[in-house]
């Protein structure tokens, strides 16, 4: 692809896509004595007194920290901090470009998930949220948690919950689109890491009731011992009459499919044989579970994917901007499901969907304003 | 003073003195897809390959985290990470202003010489240096040495190397005003502290040779039990005849003294005791050693202090920005010797010196010029 040359190219050029900006006068003694010493000192004794005011003194209330170990970064895998920085710094020009909100790259030197816990809690003073980006499953989910539990600031996994709620947005209008309820429409999942947990439990808060959750050996059930802790969990919660089959078992008849595991790992009779004006999101970057043409050929109605070349990306980008927004404004010590859904509904509501259009761009910066809104309200309440 | 209430209001209207700038376009599709998601992966695949090829196509040889623990801010002791936030981010906000480096706050929630280590090296891989800021002695020289050799990066702990780099370019530039030589002056420091022992050590290698070293309890000795590492090292380094006394006989006859110590511990009589036209730079802040004033009336000749209301302020900020801009762009592996030295002459013969100009103003971007220029001119070598 040429994209990968010319980015590659203006990169070396860029040297990085982020950079400090100084918002206040330095021209004169006053002005540095007023930024700096002597008259911060008055900044600093009364954060002292009462550390709530580094919201009002400093930029920590709009500053996130944007955290990475490199373990499984976009789709290329574990390639270790240095090689995901390019990824932070871009994830970090989207936070300030779409929420106004200061983010900041931290790689981190260990794949440990207690040494990750750690070291985020030693610079979280900093900092008014953590993004937690790119970091592999099951160790994403127990670092998010024991960060959750442990820090007064949100903590959120965004390729866990930002993919769920854009996912989720999508999927709730396509099946306005196809004309069918969420009670009892079929969703099957493929992919049981990060994204794929994430969305199969955000799913049934959205209120779909029908999800069946395959990995690597077919349909999660809840009697197979050899899933994983996280695994077994999501059988118990989707599964509780333990189907047994394939993936191409759970999808016949289904009414939505969405990918989030790998390469062509869906073939088009597996889509023809789904139900009626079947909704299918082969979300696998950079090559889906099946291709957009191919999709189609077979009868998907609804088809959205990872990539921005085809219609309906189903695109991150649409929630996290906005999201944190919305959550530093109000000062929330932590994402709720209320605020995630609040976000989803504020995305999937905010223009009438059709078929080769179920989610706004994410380019509208107005979207972005709309999650915020939502997300805000959702936690003043 | 009037300073403290109206930078306290206007850090309210501020909220922080750095944001995040976005450097790249990010308008439509094409653009988001350079500088992030697909064409990003170009960028992480080539330092995957070769990690050094983070400093061409990221920000990170630009990066600088200016990292405390909150024990030792300013004048103002040990408030922690929230009241030192304030301080970081002016910090960073003069690193960008002259000497074009991003620098990033990182308040540390811990105050163990091992956890502060073990987060700096964590969080390494995302910069190109580490300024350590108001970490109090004598942890303060073990983690400075620990992270030096532990990293692959310049760190630099400022309120030691950078102190002394611009008391020393103070002192030559006043010696030559009273017309003495370096080799023969008598030099007096009190508090070995973090700064007092970097002067010491530093002096040193500028070439002054007749230094003595006060702390609570008089001059410095190598036989005095009650000494411990740091303060007995110094000793051994700068009093190896054993001297014996208090300050105010360290003072008699001495060409010039250095106070990093604390409020009112020296009398207009001991500066009447020194030598002829004495140099004295009580630099402890907020509350200096002896007044200006004081100081002046008991035949001080050159007299600097820590404060930009009198001549002559010996103010770190006509090191660090320079010096950091040269060891960057340099990408030098460490701050060395001969780098401080390079900056402190550089800083020395920027201008030539009189009495009540001994330093050139830091509000002269030049002068940041020229020092990048002299650092990296010796990283190079």
């Amino acid at each position: 692809m040429d994209y990968f040359k010319e980015s590659l190219e203006i990169h070396r050029k860029w040297k990085g896509k982020i950079e400090t900006r100084v918002k206040v006068p330095l021209n004169n003694q006053k002005e540095l004595g007023l930024a700096y010493t002597p008259g911060v000192a008055s900044s600093c004794l009364a954060i002292k007194e009462d550390p709530s005011k580094s919201y009002e003194l400093t930029g920590r209330g709009n500053r996130v920290a944007v955290v990475t170990d490199g373990s499984a970064v976009l789709g290329l895998g574990n390639i270790g901090p240095y090689a995901g920085l390019p990824v932070m710094e871009g994830k970090c020009a989207l936070f300030k470009e779409f929420g106004n909100v200061d983010a900041a790259p931290v790689c981190l030197a260990t794949q440990d998930s207690v040494e990750i816990v750690r070291a985020v809690k030693a610079i979280a003073p900093g900092f008014g949220g953590i993004n937690l980006e790119d970091i592999s499953a099951p160790r994403c989910f127990e670092i998010e948690r024991r960060l959750q539990r442990e820090l007064d600031i949100p903590v959120f996994h965004d390729d866990q919950h930002g993919t769920a709620i854009v996912a989720l947005a999508a999927l709730l209008n396509a099946l306005k689109v196809v004309g069918k309820g969420k009670e009892n429409a079929r969703l099957v999942i493929n992919g049981p890491g990060a994204a794929g947990s994430a969305i199969a439990r955000f799913a049934m808060e959205i209120g779909i009731r029908h999800i069946l959750v395959c990995g690597l050996h077919g349909i999660l059930s809840p009697d197979d011992a050899s899933l994983d802790a996280n695994q077994r969990e999501l059988a118990l919660l989707t599964n509780k009459d333990s189907v047994k089959g394939k993936l191409s078992d759970a999808l016949l008849g289904a009414d939505a499919f969405i990918g989030v595991s790998g390469p062509h790992c869906v073939t088009p009779s597996m889509i023809s044989s789904m139900g009626d004006k079947p909704i299918v999101f082969p979300l696998a970057n950079p090559i889906p579970e099946i291709s957009f043409d191919e999709a189609v050929e077979a009868g998907a109605y609804v088809v959205g994917t990872g990539s921005s070349e085809h219609p309906n990306q189903v695109n991150n980008l649409l929630a996290f901007p906005g999201l944190f927004r919305g959550v530093l404004d109000a000062r929330a010590l932590s994402v709720t499901t209320e605020m995630q859904k609040a976000a989803c509904f504020a995305i999937a509501s905010y223009s009438e969907p059709s078929r080769w259009n179920v989610l706004p761009s994410p380019l509208d910066k107005k979207v972005h304003l709309a999650v915020a809104k939502a997300v805000y309200e959702a936690a003043s309440k």
